[in-house]
């Protein structure tokens, strides 16, 4: 496989005005895990049986995988504006280092960095994958925008909150598969093989985030536990435990949502009435499920190393610790 | 031709979530001289010879029209946040009635409306809509970059400053009409004489939006005279005459621009200024010249009522008061 995070590198911002480029290249060069455009070449990869290496449709699909990265980094730059977030992967986000009004324009041209990287998909696969892409764009502006009225709404059901995550988070994943594997030359049952497992992924993921975050490993989490707990974040957890809860708990439960000033004592209660209702175990049971709908869409694909290490990822999804 | 408003109106903007859409919806339906898309649509009908009209062709050039005057209201959503501009249009913007994070947010999927629109040119003319659509964004991101930038600086040239207004206004307006020639057919040289069209009638119409804020009829000009004089802004008149200055007028501009509580009496010594300097008339030579370049570039097209009203349209703009 080629080595993305060097074909990132190797992007060229050097170019005027700087106050609009070095923003862009200060996001891209903080690292983050790569996984939308590793997933990219991997769908590809599964689709021509290996033959990625050197091959000439490694040209074809790099663009897009490219394009997948600037378009995800786009969203965390004007996110950490929306959300006043100071810090990204250990280092000053744009709007802190510059000002909002750089991290707005930068953020822009990243978009459309994104959509100039696309450009380079072949002529013949262009139309299809451009609009794959617009729809992956539309959904996440939209679950970033449910995710707000989340935060304000009283009343969230667990099926709103699952359609948010399969917004803001699934729909990218599943479309960084599609597109890579559409490329190589996917056929429609392996399109949407591929578009299904990176959906089951991305809401495994998104749930086991939730989870991690209560009850990971202070050692190997990276961040505080039961930050989503102090800041009364409507999670899988919360909203699980909201719905499962009898009178009691719930009263026990938003007395808790009122309480600011005591947060280890807040995470410890809030903890034990998850323990109590076995909100785990249930958040486990769906992420379970996603992933084993994502391993079954394996079946469909060509047999092949690439197909092994899709199913390496999503195993280890489910054990991961960080 | 084809009623432009209607088919922005025509525009479904009635999806959920309300908060993403709802801001995109007011700011479309807040009018506007719809000159990109009528610009689009004249270049067609010129190519086509008048045939626009319930031609097939129509439906092949309409997304892109639509999706230059989406983009173009984007970057006017975006500019009033970077502004703190809190109204356009004789309505509150965006942010003002909602608030800053939902005008990042929808202007965001603005942006991606635009390419979505987009991604209705026909197939075979789509790879190279693209990349011209992508290009002309840069340019616009890159001018509002310099805009910034040259307000903060100590010195801009008047070659700064024409590639700035350049990249901002006029690249836009040349692309719309290379694009819509393109689509319905143009060959080469048609292509590059609408685009050297589209751009010298782009610069006309700056550098008269220059001239008029200090020299227009306050009954027809639609806003305050002096607006840029106040404000110190680096336009094409204060940059002439910098440049054109002897010592004494020199420093006399400079204490002018260290005043900020006498509008009134600031606005009448720098016209002097100008008048003394002949500013004005340099800025109607310079615009005359690129009125010129936009006429001589519609000998290289199908003679017929479009380009009879491109040559109204580049006349209409050296005499207009507002």
């Amino acid at each position: 496989m080629i080595d993305i995070n060097k074909a990132i590198e190797q992007l060229d911002w050097n170019r005027e005005p700087r106050g609009l480029y070095e923003p862009i290249e200060y996001t891209l060069a903080s690292g983050g895990k790569r996984l939308r455009p590793t997933l990219a070449l991997i769908a590809a990869d599964a689709i021509i049986n290996g033959g990625l290496i050197n091959g000439d449709r490694m040209d074809d699909v790099l663009p897009a995988a490219l394009a997948l990265e600037v378009f995800h980094n786009f969203t965390l730059l004007h996110d950490d504006v929306m959300d006043k977030a100071d810090v990204r992967r250990g280092r000053p986000t744009v709007h802190v280092k510059w000002n909002d009004n750089t991290a707005i324009l930068s953020g822009d041209q990243m978009l459309i960095e994104a959509y100039k990287l696309l450009a380079g998909v072949p002529d013949d696969k262009l139309p299809t994958v451009l609009r794959w892409f617009n729809e992956m764009a539309t959904g996440i502006c939209e679950g970033q925008q449910y995710d707000v009225d989340f935060e304000r709404a009283g009343q969230v059901s667990i099926d709103d909150y699952l359609k948010m995550i399969e917004l803001k988070t699934a729909v990218l994943l599943a479309n960084a598969m599609r597109i890579g594997g559409y490329i190589a030359g996917a056929n429609k049952v392996e399109q949407e093989a591929l578009y299904q497992y990176g959906l089951h992924i991305g809401m495994a993921f998104q749930i086991q985030d939730d989870i991690l975050d209560v009850y990971g490993d202070p050692k190997t989490f990276g961040k505080a536990i039961g930050g989503d707990i102090c800041s009364n974040k409507k999670t899988f957890l919360l909203l699980t435990a909201m719905e499962n809860a009898d009178a009691e708990s719930k009263a026990e439960l938003l007395a808790w949502m009122l309480v600011t000033d005591r947060n280890e004592e807040k995470i410890a209660a809030i903890t034990a009435i998850y323990d109590r209702l076995g909100v785990r175990a249930a958040g486990e049971t769906v992420m379970e499920q996603h992933t084993a709908e994502a391993l079954a869409q394996l079946d469909k694909l060509p047999q092949n190393a690439a197909t092994e290490s899709l199913r390496d990822l999503a195993e280890q999804l489910v054990t991961r610790k960080s």
